[in-house]
């Protein structure tokens, strides 16, 4: 096991009717900006039950924090929560909005140009405003970490940053406000949570047990509730256990002491950028492709994944790597969504703008042993096609 | 899914030579108590280590802290702090050491008599002085929860309490300070933290997907782990692996949203204060017999448990919780513990005394249900005799 340090202070309040629970984790005398995203929990009633709860304080709201937030949107926040002196922010919505409320937060007190706290990734920031989320959509487990991804439209820069100054204080995580969501975003969800756990999980093995099993675990919970929280919109126990697998895959535990990868989030980044993919899509064209290819590196976590995850245990090791990640595969296009870049209409001519891209962005010794290069990159996306 | 809260702000430094880290988690100008048990700290040199990483901060000494820690001992300490103005608490030591810091830290600013937070089990406590912890022994969780357990001798009373304000600010964990442990403390380790696991997991099912992978994922750790640790005591990873494991054990992260038991606990402080027997041992002889007697109350997770962590899955449902139950206490037992009262030179007489006992101390509706009453305490003893 690797040397680690694991802190992570938000406070989770999580089940049912749990909105109402604002009332006591906020001081009586907060000036709120509640911070939102493109209209959902205006129209689900959501945001209602959260201005019943703040009773008699002054509350204030900001629309339209876009998916990939903005730079330029979130410091028309900055000013208004500057100019109108309020001291609590309350993030209601998923990844995005919570993302771009954490960087509202270190912003306001930052003196200086808010844009070094993106190019410096968080390490020149020295506080932040306190603020808290009630999270709408389970993907991105931005509700109960420190980081966030911002991304300047001027300048076609997207980059991410983490402080200590910028958990939650707390998470309201309420199962049913998910209810309402469109089927292709809880998919997204379930695939971005697998990924993440991933990420964190098939690398090679460092004798870290608790961190092995907790992974296989969120994995074959996942495995369990994905086409369960599809298929039924209203059963809370799905969703519940959708909601709290999603937060937990990316809180900092099950990465703790452990080598990590990321190189698939690298390479779907790219494909986002310049096709408009969603997240989580990328996602699944890239990490079967990446495992096929990066197998020989990853051998013995891809038996031990195999093993316990799929229960694949019959043939020799590289058919059984075959079958998990076949299954993987196979998974993804149950949540609904193609794993080949064919499935997006995209052809070979796709993929050198995509390694161009990465160039750029000093993409080039991904993965956790700092071994997938240009040309590995370039592999993994002739194995999409 | 049953709502929870879940909320852990305590800070872990895990892993070798982590000690020297100290020096960047108190104040400079902190005056600092150390608390310590019987000795071996100083013995095998992890207080010199602490100490030399405090620097020049000024640093008193506190030694004693007995196993079951006392209120009389406690008071002398809080007295020193006092006394001294001291604002800065450091344990250095396995659960009792942790425990009784957490009591002092919340005794020193209380106004009124002490004792009373023990009374209100802390739901007095407002305040507490910041404290940390160097854990010398995985077994009890203190090192990243907010209980203690305290005994008044002169009233022969053993009481629990927890609060908001007595986490530890840190916990420092490095498993070579665990190489020099006698071979009964690290079993009882092993499976002090197995029965944790087990009270907040053999319940009943409320479809908490997580909470139960999570929790299984800790067992079969412990079952690979346990003997691992116990014949190399030089073995990094196994130490490092129980030292993780113990802490998560009782964090409050897998009992978040689920039914929990304690009957064993409950039974077995009656065995360690009439007989004196070791507190993991007490677990050892009760856990077992408990899940014979429960076992229609229990069967649905004795049948999940079966399968999960000892493989059990041929015979009928009364031959694999059968099986379920004898390899818990063939693993009891290869941690080289007796799992009958016999093994512990106690027979039948024994029984009623300690049926008195838990009358006594209102122990009359115990386990998830509530329906562990005297008379089925008094069964789970004879099937342990």
């Amino acid at each position: 096991m690797q040397n680690f340090e694991f802190h992570n202070p938000t406070r989770i309040v999580f089940g049912q009717q749990t909105i109402g629970k604002l009332a006591g984790l906020l001081p009586e005398s907060a000036r709120v900006l509640i911070l939102l995203g493109g209209g959902s929990a205006r129209a689900n009633g959501t945001l209602d039950e959260v201005k019943t709860a703040l009773g008699q304080r002054h509350v204030q709201e900001f629309s339209g924090i876009e998916p990939n937030p903005s730079f330029e949107t979130l410091m028309r926040a900055v000013e208004q929560v500057r100019r109108d002196k309020l001291d609590f922010l309350l993030a209601v919505g998923g990844g995005s909005v919570i993302d771009g409320t954490k960087f509202v937060a270190a912003a306001v007190p930052f003196e200086g140009d808010p844009w070094t706290i993106m190019e410096t990734h968080g390490r020149n920031v020295r506080s932040a405003l306190p603020f808290g989320s009630i999270l709408t959509l389970p993907a991105t487990g931005s509700e109960m970490n420190n980081g966030g991804v911002v991304t300047r439209r001027s300048i076609q820069a997207k980059l991410a940053f983490s402080s200590a100054h910028t958990f939650p204080q707390f998470s309201i995580l309420d199962p049913t406000v998910t209810y309402t969501l469109p089927p292709r975003q809880v998919a997204n969800g379930v695939v971005d949570a697998f990924v993440h756990v991933v990420e964190q999980y098939l690398t090679y093995p460092v004798h870290a047990r608790v961190q092995d099993r907790f992974a296989e675990g969120l994995l074959q919970s996942l495995i369990e509730t994905g086409p369960e929280a599809l298929a039924r919109p209203e059963d809370y126990d799905a969703r519940a256990n959708l909601m709290w697998i999603a937060t937990l895959a990316l809180n900092g535990l099950i990465g703790a002491g452990v080598p990590q990868d990321w190189s698939t989030h690298m390479i779907g980044h790219e494909l986002t950028a310049l096709h408009g993919i969603d997240h989580a899509r990328t996602l699944a064209i890239v990490l079967p492709a990446s495992l096929r290819v990066r197998r020989e590196s990853k051998r013995g976590k891809l038996l031990q994944y195999a093993e316990r995850v799929w229960h694949v245990t019959e043939g020799s090791e590289d058919e059984r790597i075959e079958r998990a990640i076949a299954s993987t595969r196979a998974f993804f296009e149950d949540m609904g969504m193609g794993t080949r870049l064919a499935d997006y209409q995209l052809g070979a001519e796709a993929i050198d703008p995509i390694v161009t891209q990465l160039e750029a962005h000093g993409m080039t010794g991904l993965g956790e042993h700092r071994d997938v290069t240009l040309a590995t990159s370039r592999r993994i996306l002739e194995t999409a096609l």
